[in-house]
């Protein structure tokens, strides 16, 4: 998994029909001190994750082992919003 | 998924024969302020994108989970056509 | 998929028996404008490809999805030969 | 697999259900020189490796192979602790 | 597939149950050219590798698909020991 931040959300009304209903979070990729990365994913919200907040996210066909992305065209499923992480215990990030 | 913009089409006569009938779009990815990065995929078409629009694929297994591509060798697909996207509440790309 | 050229073939004796009798391609990476990108890849043959030619391939689990190359370890496959390709109306690439 | 050293842990107490009670590490991939690389990881945990640790992770479809990672939304696993790597016959870390 | 270099082994005893018994090969990938690249992988050995052999190696759940790494927690397998590749017509590398 990697750690990111929502930054905003993708509205694509045309679209696979299995992906009806689901919510397009716009994550850009966070480096381990906290800063942002340049890469971005739009990944598949499974746990009410919105914008401004740290999550992490799953990548590839693990993307679609929750109940909302199942035998879906999803290859990038947040499936946890993050309280904090430590490094050589520091807090980098706290909630 | 990534942002991309269809850019052009892929011709192949000779291929396998799993790929019949299906459209090859050139997707040109976008980076999330709009403009257009260096790298490129070559997608299935699951949606009826057209040259010019602004596109979501899925990449890897997950291409394969529409039903123009199941079982087949595919490791790309378009499965969203963006309307808009926002980072940080301001809009990006409106369609 | 990613764009190709066929630039020579690997020769290997001693192999996984499930990948015996197969054809392994050297591959170089094109980039959108038709120039040899750095990267490469060895990809199994399911069409026929010769050395020279412009093909597309799949990666991954997707590799796995022709008659050759089922259930193999195998992460790549030429899974067509490519006519031409077109950017914004114009043809970058004919056979 | 890749190489890395455990850094530290992540938080989240909010997240899909299936990833209740497995441990996020924070995984700093190792170049071969045993030197720490820019690019990180966060995996779960299969072998009770504990920060400060060197280890071996796998990533993709192959980190749900364990018992605790199966038909989970989980990307990269840490499926060893390694005692020892040679490099052309030297010894490059030893635990 | 890629071509690497076996450069080294890796040792592991407390490991994910799975995995005992398996060879880690230090691999370090080269370019077509036959020169080093900077980026390695652990791989596991199926066809009895040794260190200084060259060698074609498969990522991702294709590294799945030997009859030592069915179904394990493993991300690369050495699948081949590379006899002779060429470029072009010429032999750039030759046991």
């Amino acid at each position: 998994m990697l750690l990111g931040r929502v930054t905003g959300t993708v509205v694509a009304s045309q679209k696979e029909p299995l992906m009806e209903g689901l919510t397009f979070l716009l994550i850009r990729q966070l480096a381990v001190d906290n800063t942002e990365a340049n890469s971005y994913v739009v990944a598949v919200d499974s746990v009410g994750a919105g914008v401004g907040e740290v999550v992490m996210y799953a990548s590839g066909s693990s993307a679609r082992q929750t109940s909302v992305t199942q035998n879906k065209p999803c290859d990038a499923v947040v499936m946890a919003i993050v309280d904090t992480w430590e490094i050589d215990g520091e807090t980098v990030y706290r909630k």
